[in-house]
C-alpha cells in the first residue's frame, strides 16, 4: 500500500505526518517559526521517506487558483514574515513528489468525510470554532471553493443588542460569526477565557445561539447530511447538546436537521486530510 | 442535433417547451390546475414531439433522492391537490422518454450557468425574490442538493427591530429572509404591493439590506463568481445597484465581491434551466 505524506500547517505549528490512514500514521510536530527554518525542518522530516504525494491542509489565505501565477502560496496573512509564502513549491522542489494544496478546514472536512464523522456522506461541513472562526464544505463530493475559498466565519447573524451588547470584535465585519462567537470574542466580551466561565455562565447561552444560527443557515444554504463542529471552544462539556437542540428549534421542522457532532478523528482531523488530500492526487490509494 | 424536452412547473403555469437552446426553443404556457389535467395537457404538448430526454424543474418541495421510493414526488406542498405527486412518473409513463427532475431554482441556476449570465462559471448561485424567496447553487460545476435541496430563502439575518418593526411573515421562521424580504413580507408590511411604492420608499432601504445581507451571507459560505437575482421584486428599477453596493460594504474587502447581476435569460432561465437539465441526463447534447 502506498504510504502518503501529510502537512497540517498552523500558524502555531506545523504537524508532519507519513501513512496510509487512521491506523497506520506517524506523526511529528514542528513549531512555526519563519517559513525557511520551518519548511527545512519539514522536508527534513519526509526526507528519506517514501511517499507517493503530500497533501497540505494549511492556515490562509491560500491561493487555490491551479491557474494562478501564486496557486500554492500563502497571501495576503497577517502572520509575521508568511505573507507570500510558496508553500507547495518549497514542499515540490524539497522532495520531487506531487503535492496538492488546501485550506486546513477543507482539509479537515475531508478527512471527517473519507474516516470520521462524515463517512460515507457526499455533503458535509467541518466548522472550527477555536482562537477564529473557520468552516469548509464538501458539496455533491466535491471540496468547495468557489473564486477563492468559503469563509464561513464571516456571515452575519442576528445580533440582538439587548441580550448582548458586545460590539463584536471581527476587524473586518464587527459583529460577523466570528465577531460574536469566537473564542477571541468570548475573551474579549467576558474578560476571561471561555473555559474560566462554568457552562451555566450567560456567555454560553450567547454561544450556543450564535453557533446554532450558523448551523441552521448553513442547513438552509447546502442541507449538508453532517455538521461537525470542532476547535477549542466546542470542547466545553454540555455546548454541542445545547447547540443541537436550538438548531432544531430554529429550523422547525421545515429543514432537514443535519446530524451535528464533535469530530471523530478528534485533533487528528487537519493531518488525517491532508493525508487524504495526498491520497486523492494521485489516485493510487483514494 | 437531438432535441429536448424541457418543463418549468410552478405553482400558477407549467411552461413546457422544445428544442435545442436559446436560439431554437418552442414553448407553450399551460395553467396550474389539478395534477391530473395539468400533466395530461403536458403530455398533449410533447406527444408525437420527437425528444431525446425532458428536463423538469419544479416547485417542491420534490424529492430529489434517487433511492427514495418517491423520487420525482412533489411531496409535502401546501398547494391544494398537488400533496404526492408523482411528476417523473407521470411524465415518464405518458412519453418513454428519459425524464430529469430538479428545483426550479437549481433548474435556473443552471440555464443561467449553461447560457446565460454565469456561463462558463463552475460556481454560481441563483437566488428568486417572488411571493417567495429560493436559491438554487452550482458548486465546483455540481448543482447541490445535500440530503434534500437548499433552502435558501430560510436564512436568518439581522434584523433591526428600531429601523422595521415588523415581525417577518414566514410562519416556520417568522423573520427569517422569505419573511422580511419576499414579495409577501413587503405587502404585509406596507400594505401594498412591491411596485406600487417608489425607490425613494423606505421599503427599499430594507428590502435592499436584506438581500445584500444574504447576497454577503452566501458569498462567505461558497465565494460563487456569479449570483443572479431573478424574480419578480428585482424587477425594480434601482434595486440591483444599491444590492450591490450594499453587498461590497458588507465584505468590506475581506472577501472577494462576486458579480451580482439579474438573470440574462430574462423570465426563460428555469425553462431553458430544464432543457439543460434533459440534455445532461442523456450526455448527448451536453
Amino acid at each position: 500500500m502506498t504510504r502518503f505524506g501529510a502537512v497540517e500547517a498552523g500558524g502555531t505549528k506545523f504537524v508532519c505526518g507519513v501513512g496510509t490512514g487512521p491506523d497506520d500514521l506517524v506523526t511529528t510536530t514542528i513549531p512555526t517559526t519563519i517559513p525557511e527554518e520551518t519548511l527545512e525542518r519539514v522536508a527534513a522530516f519526509f526526507n528519506g521517506q517514501s511517499v507517493g504525494a503530500i497533501g497540505i491542509g494549511s492556515f490562509g489565505p491560500v491561493d487555490l487558483n491551479p491557474s494562478s501565477a501564486k496557486y500554492g502560496y500563502i497571501t495576503s496573512t497577517p502572520k509575521d514574515g508568511w505573507r507570500d509564502t510558496d508553500l507547495v513549491g518549497a514542499v515540490k522542489r524539497a522532495l520531487g513528489v506531487p503535492v496538492a494544496l488546501d485550506t486546513d478546514v477543507n482539509a479537515a472536512a475531508l478527512g471527517e468525510a473519507r474516516w470520521g464523522a462524515a463517512k460515507g456522506t457526499r455533503n458535509c461541513i467541518y466548522m472550527t470554532v477555536g482562537t477564529g472562526v473557520g468552516g469548509g464544505a464538501i458539496v455533491e463530493g466535491s471540496l468547495a471553493h468557489g473564486t477563492a475559498h468559503p469563509e464561513m466565519g464571516h456571515m452575519r447573524l442576528p445580533h440582538d443588542f439587548e441580550a448582548d451588547p458586545f460590539p463584536g470584535c471581527c476587524p473586518f465585519h464587527r459583529d460577523c460569526l466570528e465577531g460574536l462567537a469566537s473564542g477571541f470574542a468570548i475573551q474579549q466580551r467576558w474578560g476571561v477565557a471561555g473555559d474560566a466561565l462554568p457552562l451555566d455562565h450567560a456567555a454560553w447561552r450567547l454561544e450556543s445561539r450564535y453557533l446554532a444560527l450558523a448551523v441552521a443557515n448553513l442547513a438552509c444554504v447546502l442541507s449538508p447530511e453532517v455538521v461537525i463542529l470542532g476547535g477549542g471552544v466546542m470542547m466545553k462539556d454540555g455546548l454541542l447538546g445545547r447547540i443541537t437542540s436550538e438548531v432544531s428549534e430554529l429550523l422547525n421542522g421545515y429543514i432537514a436537521l443535519p446530524s451535528i457532532v464533535m469530530p471523530a478523528l478528534g485533533a487528528r482531523s487537519g493531518v488525517l486530510g491532508a493525508l487524504a488530500l495526498a491520497a486523492r492526487l494521485t489516485c493510487l490509494n483514494g
